[in-house]
């Protein structure tokens, strides 16, 4: 197979973990013969610095020419005061608006060697594996008119039927290929758009009678992915619920710097990056953790490629290299030995080839 | 000192746990003094079964003639298909709106005895003392338009920096009283209403130059609130971050069956309540856990009364009959005996009777 990618390192620790990243499926293409061509540009407080812009035109150009985006991450103090247009986040929302990305698919599982590091007690965490699927492009994130008034400000939050089911029938195909179950999130009791989002879900499950369909309140959702998190499966939810709620669920494990993420559309395109942000006040150390980054190109294997071998070899590595007590700094434990990101990235890749 | 209280008994479990509550205040009233007059009307499912009106005007009138009010909770299935107009929690919503009650104060503290029962580790659990503040009666529960369109729906978020300027104030009076820490929750990288919301605070805290202010995004609060929920002393945020925080917060204690709420507003009326629901699946069979509903009738001889040492004889009364081993059946434990609504009542009664 051969693939172009588009890589936009960004900010902060981004450059680091995605050159990790991108070592790792290197050295898959290697092992499996795949030729992946890479192609890097700016986006963020890096595209800013350089462009004065979050998403410069030629960064776009770039990955409509691709079959896929590796993202490290954007932000940093640099340009907090910056007027909105010029923020690094912006090059983040304009991306995800630009190639449609609707679905953002927030995977949570738990990896036995890392639950110590929970805020949950061991029997809570354990047997956690859910995924989040978070509308992206729609809600109050892009509703119009969001602005100052008069006296105050206002906010919209719009969703169209037909963006609602798309993302709902995203959701019900992966509940299909993973636990069969679906926890549909609204606020049902007090928005119109949430009473939408529920009879939409009603619609969609006559088409998916092997899926079991649960609906729940936001806020019963906010407890109960902590008092029983491995109650849920699938769960999914408009952009502003899911933000919070695939950021709350983040904790579960333990170990936010080993959680991937893909945002998709549909096709095959999708951009893969890392839950964690941009870390500045680690940047340039050499100790951030690459495992989320590495994992976000195992999700890009997996659903932009078709390639589900590659994508589980990656897995299965890094669950090694964790098992065999090998971690970076973030993850630092009793009896744990703690590499740099480079270090840590070789085990992964010794993983790989030594199991030729 | 003689008072009003209108009490609003509600549905499910509510009338059971609200009769305890004015058990324990009536032994208060006796101890310290004081005459309460309890005047009973209905709200929720109760008063569209009598008065096809979750929020009868003979309610709103009793209130208006009070000096604060006690309500147990409302809803259950057999309303669950009602049109919105006609479903329990719309005479919650319209209670608050109608009497402008726009501060709903959140306080979850750890009871030691309890904390087996926390999904949280206990070293992580155990020093929460904080203080969530959400704003009631703004932002998208009462924004217009709220509607189905041609091909979606639209909900509106709206604040007024009044509306802000009111919360934002009560928020830093208590941060004063307390830790003098306050985190103020916001979505500011995205939302028109959250950097009005910031801009206040902003401003706001030159006035109060003895708390110690942050600004933090409600999805790394989300987070944090569960992986160092000890950092936080008072927390405020607008009506929809506050329903999915306050709620998450909810389950740090491993008890919701104890946590009480007030919604206040500015001059000493208010409305207290446990943060639990009706329960349906266990009402009439007097197994509720009665102690939010004691713990939010403290809130009120403090927040509406002034009668602090009052308030604080409740709540070592509580906590005494826990590490006493006396639980109601959601909390059974190891070691722990389990009592009826009545019985676990009494033990407080006790608890405040013999320490004459
Ligand atoms: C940076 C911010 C705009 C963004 C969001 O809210 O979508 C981030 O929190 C995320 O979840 O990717
Ligand atoms: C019942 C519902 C409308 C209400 C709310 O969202 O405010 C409830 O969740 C609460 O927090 O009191």
């Amino acid at each position: 197979m051969e693939k172009k990618i588009t890589v936009l390192p960004g900010d902060g620790i981004g450059p680091e973990v995605v050159a990790s990243a991108v070592r790792v499926l290197q050295v898959i293409g290697k092992r499996f013969n795949h030729t992946f061509h890479l192609g890097y540009a700016t986006i963020g407080g890096a595209a800013i610095d350089q462009h004065n812009n979050p998403l410069p035109d030629e960064t776009i150009e770039m990955c409509e020419n691709s079959d896929a985006v590796i993202l490290g991450a954007v932000g940093g103090p640099k340009w907090d005061n910056n007027p909105p247009e010029l923020r690094p986040e912006k090059g983040l929302l304009r991306i995800r608006k630009h190639f449609d990305l609707f679905a953002n698919l927030r995977p949570v599982k738990a990896f036995p060697s890392l639950l110590d590091a929970s805020p949950l007690k061991r029997e809570v965490a354990e047997n956690v594996d859910l995924m989040i699927v978070r509308e992206l492009t729609g809600g109050v994130y892009f509703g119009e008119p969001r602005m100052r008034t008069e006296n105050g400000a206002i906010d919209t939050t719009v969703y169209s039927t037909a963006e609602v089911e798309r993302i709902v029938e995203n959701a019900f195909e992966l509940a299909r290929l993973r636990g069969g179950k679906l926890c549909s999130v609204d606020k049902a009791n007090v928005l119109e758009t949430s009473r939408l989002w529920r009879e939409v879900v009603e619609a969609k499950k006559k088409e998916y009678p092997d899926v079991q369909v649960e609906h729940n309140l936001v806020d019963s959702v906010a407890m109960k992915l902590i008092t029983n998190p491995s109650h849920y499966d699938v769960v999914v939810t408009e952009n502003m619920f899911g933000d919070i709620l695939s950021d709350e669920a983040s904790v579960i494990t333990g170990s936010l710097g080993v959680l991937p993420s893909a945002s998709i559309r549909g096709d095959n395109f999708g951009l893969y990056e890392p839950v964690h942000g941009s870390a500045p006040e680690i940047a340039g150390q050499g100790v951030a953790n690459p495992a989320a980054t590495i994992l976000s190109v195992a999700m890009m294997l997996q659903y932009s490629f078709g390639l589900k071998e590659e994508a589980a070899e990656i897995e299965r590595a890094v669950s090694a290299v964790f098992d065999d007590g090998y971690f970076t700094a973030d993850l630092s434990r009793d009896g744990g030995r703690i590499l740099s990101t480079n270090e840590w990235t070789d085990k992964v890749i010794n993983e790989i080839d030594t199991s030729f």
